[in-house]
């Protein structure tokens, strides 16, 4: 799906507080100033059918609380309906696509929460994705206490996934630090200890290779 | 989880007007006369969680539809909470648990509405179920001529499922067959195209086996 021909399929994953949502509309703009048509979504959710399953994920009824593995199972038929008709359709026709967490964010937290068997996991996410693998994915690393800063810092109600003690926090960037490592071609990693013209810099210059790449193989 | 000292599992499987819950209601009431406490629950749903999941999966967003592999793992999140939250702590207690349509359903919608690989159902289904599988799934079978008068004498609107041509239920209850036939062990076909009361004598012919063996071995 994520060849040449079409449009290239990036991924931000990290913790909270890491600033991915910042950063994909940043790349986005970027993108589009060198003339590529960009779709900057997230997960849980970016189709109708995804955003009503992500309700139904965050926002449990009364007194009910997911296990890890309908979590994860949700999670999958939300982004199956997300690949299917926004983000394969996006590439088909050549736009890049920014997702702000995919896949590894269910590696992490599904698997950190326990309960759920690795290999299981992966398994879902062989057929959910099928073909349609990210061309890069840029982990964003913070230290502990930068990251708990941004997340005090936000306005509004802190969410399910945002309540959570600090060694929760730590086994999450521990998780993705593992993932980045264990998947060099794929991932990149990237900190964001710095300012946020830092981090774009960085992440630019990894995604700018891609641009590179196409460009070459262009007729 | 269900041998003797633990309540025993049953599933009814097969088609539309194949009477389905009104069999669960009145084996419930014959197990009920022998001093064993029941739960009659049904698939998807059973708990907050896995109605809350039901209503997604058959009532979209107005326009917009499922694919058959979201629907998997939509039913097997709901699955799972129906598992961890009613199913298992009835059987932990002793209870017997009748339960219209399960895994089964899954299998057979799933992969004739297509593109779903069987062999991932089945693993999903493997990592959701655990050792939590039916003592004794009835299968009801019925001909086409008689289900399809059964369905047209219900009250109410069609759902989803039951507005499908007459092509769709025959590769359903060829389906149903299919796994009647290759697991002998856990599965009974009965045939509904009889009265009520032929069925009830029938399948309740089956149950019972379950209680004899259970009478056998207590001490």
């Amino acid at each position: 799906m994520t060849d040449t021909a079409a449009g290239h399929f990036i991924t931000l994953e990290g913790g909270e507080g890491t600033g991915k949502s910042t950063l994909a509309k940043a790349l986005a703009r970027k993108l589009e100033a060198h003339g590529i048509g960009v779709v900057v979504t997230r997960e849980p959710g970016g189709t109708p059918l995804a955003e009503a399953a992500r309700q139904l994920l965050l926002h449990p009824p009364e007194g009910e609380a997911w296990s890890p593995l309908s979590e994860a199972l949700l999670v999958n038929a939300a982004r199956r309906d997300h690949l299917e008709k926004l983000i394969r359709p996006a590439l088909a026709r050549g736009d890049w696509v920014i997702c702000d967490r995919f896949a590894d964010s269910t590696r992490v937290y599904q698997s950190i929460e326990g309960g759920v068997d690795v290999s299981a996991l992966l398994s879902i996410e062989r057929e959910v994705l099928g073909d349609t693998v990210p061309s890069m994915t840029l982990i964003l690393d913070v230290s502990l206490d930068v990251a708990s800063k941004r997340r005090t810092a936000r306005a509004g109600a802190l969410d399910t996934f945002e309540r959570r003690p600090k060694a929760f926090h730590e086994a999450v960037r521990a998780a993705f630090q593992d993932i980045a490592r264990s998947e060099p071609a794929r991932c990149r990693l990237i900190d964001t200890d710095v300012t946020p013209d830092q981090v774009l810099d960085a992440a630019w210059k990894q995604v700018a290779t891609l641009l590179q790449n196409a460009r070459t193989a262009a007729p």
